[in-house]
């Protein structure tokens, strides 16, 4: 095997190694492969989540003292220039003697970024971008939300093919069918948390919870109620599995912003239509899900209200990624014109 | 060829003796082929439209006295048996001695329905239904419109995914694109008529001309305009190549009825949103079409205000029959529940 065959093989086999961690949480998953001066692959580790060691030095950990000198290690994210729970990677890398590091996705993090140039200022050779593309996309929304400084933001909700989520008189139960119903729940389970505001408790007391038909699903998404009225006692959101956490939602920005370093990479908004429309006006919305129901019901309850939008102009263009159907209703999603 | 298979071949070319005739206006499209006592054709017929001889009558007039003695006529309408502007077609078969009748459809008319029964009692073999499903294809709208003893009725509008027809300010050019713009002249080039509230002619002063590019569409349908108010000298819709009509949209159900007692078979309503709820209200719509811009607006400008739904079972549900990309633009075709 030629040296370049032998980076590629090590870079598949580091995301192989990152695909082990944790999907979730405040740290990226990653993996790291160490070649010695022969080319062969003489250690490997990945990151285990939050307050365990970083995929550089689980791999150089398993080497005896001396091993990693002259050594390649090829990782799938720039290593951390950052002393958090624990040390920087790349001091460790400096410190174990490796003299080259191939990695795939820049650290776009403030305080983690940069290790990169302080490797090659320690005389390391570096390259980045080594199979950048499929790290991003390995790396998902924990980049999006590294980069944006806040979660990845998805606004849903299912109305009526002329935008009702209700009748008149508040019914609303069903206006979408099982299908769209359970296409929810799925994706509810691939969200780090779900934010609605206090009017939606106060009127619907939702669960907040992923099921599967009756059963809770194995991974249930963080509940946030925004608002500064108070979730009452009895609410079911409070019998959460995942607890429950609450935010002011007077000063979205930062308000997410605080979400996000708690570990939430991703935020569904589900409602109601005035919380929705106050995030889609800040004007931080990653995407939109909109179910559509084979439905007209006319009147008041409209699922959204105000977004700040006085004239056209100001409209929020998306571009429609995606059309599902489910049963009779139908699936939207979209981001906006330009994002992404 | 056997006596079936010259009947078969005389309907077919009855259908295509329909075809010739006119599409729209009040009357059918109706095609009558004559085969001599020997099966051979003898002579052709159709209708030219209101006021000129139904098909039946063509027919025969192409006849010398007595040949059709014996004869079978094949019409692709039941003959009617109703004093017009033209003699009952049953009676004019009675006199010319015809022995027998193959008809495809049969005639829904109060006034003009009976015909085959009375060639039945003058002692005339009759089959009726022969290629009947074709038959009520070919007649497609009339038919509807026979049968409802109204148009055809298609509730049109495009708005936002979250069902805003304007922005607050009333900014509304363009919520759709092109192709969605050019998909609306075109179909209304296959309506008879179009209407609209006086509220929107007041609003937006449409030409309600169908258009191709800047051209005018070869075929323009009829404006009308509903409500008390008057429309304004200067309207644009004054100068309508078909002319304008009026209807005071207070009583909407004797109204449409009227528009058919007119010759019109089906009536595209598009709008304003008060109007088009007040149509669906009356119960009477027969199709939906939903241009669905992906654009979020927000605000008061709905697509529809209040079509008579205070609770959820009070709404309209729908088949969408066909949903059509037209650039970013989504079309939902859509007919309420059970109907058709």
């Amino acid at each position: 095997m030629r040296a370049n065959e032998r980076i590629d093989a090590a870079m598949t086999r580091a995301f192989e190694l990152a695909d082990l961690g944790p999907a979730r949480g405040v740290n990226p998953r990653v993996g790291c492969v160490i070649l010695g001066r022969d080319g062969r692959v003489i250690a490997e580790g990945h990151h285990r989540g939050s307050g365990t060691a970083h995929a550089e030095v689980d791999a150089l950990s398993r080497l005896p003292a001396g091993a990693a000198a002259g050594a390649t290690a090829v990782v799938t994210l720039e290593p951390c220039n950052h002393t958090g729970r624990t040390g920087p990677c790349s001091e460790a890398l400096i410190a174990a003697g490796i003299a080259r590091v191939v990695f795939a996705v820049d650290d776009p993090g403030n305080s983690s970024g940069g290790g990169g140039e302080r490797l090659r200022a320690a005389g390391i050779e570096v390259e980045r971008g080594f199979r950048r593309e499929e790290g991003e996309i390995f790396l998902d929304d924990w980049l999006t939300a590294a980069r944006l400084g806040r979660p990845r933001i998805i606004v849903k909700w299912a109305s009526t093919l002329d935008g009702r989520v209700a009748a008149t008189d508040g019914s609303s139960r069903w206006i979408t069918g099982s299908a769209a119903r359970a296409d929810v729940h799925r994706r509810r389970s691939l969200v780090d948390a779900i934010g609605v505001g206090t009017g939606t408790v106060l009127a619907d007391d939702p669960a907040l919870t992923a099921r599967d038909g009756d059963r809770l699903a194995e991974y249930q998404p963080i509940p946030v109620v925004f608002g500064r009225t108070a979730v009452p006692p009895g609410a079911r959101v409070r019998a959460h599995p995942r607890g429950l956490l609450t935010s002011p939602g007077n000063a979205l920005v930062g308000e997410f912003s605080a979400l996000h370093t708690r570990g939430i990479r991703s935020l569904l908004i589900e409602g109601g239509p005035r919380f929705a429309s106050a995030v889609i006006a800040t004007g931080l919305v990653d995407e939109v899900h909109v179910y559509l129901a084979p439905l007209l019901l006319g009147g008041p309850r409209t699922a959204l209200t105000d977004i700040g939008a006085a004239t056209l102009a100001d409209g929020l263009r998306l571009d429609v990624r995606e059309t599902v159907s489910l049963g009779a209703d139908l699936l939207l999603i979209a981001v906006p014109k330009g994002r992404h």
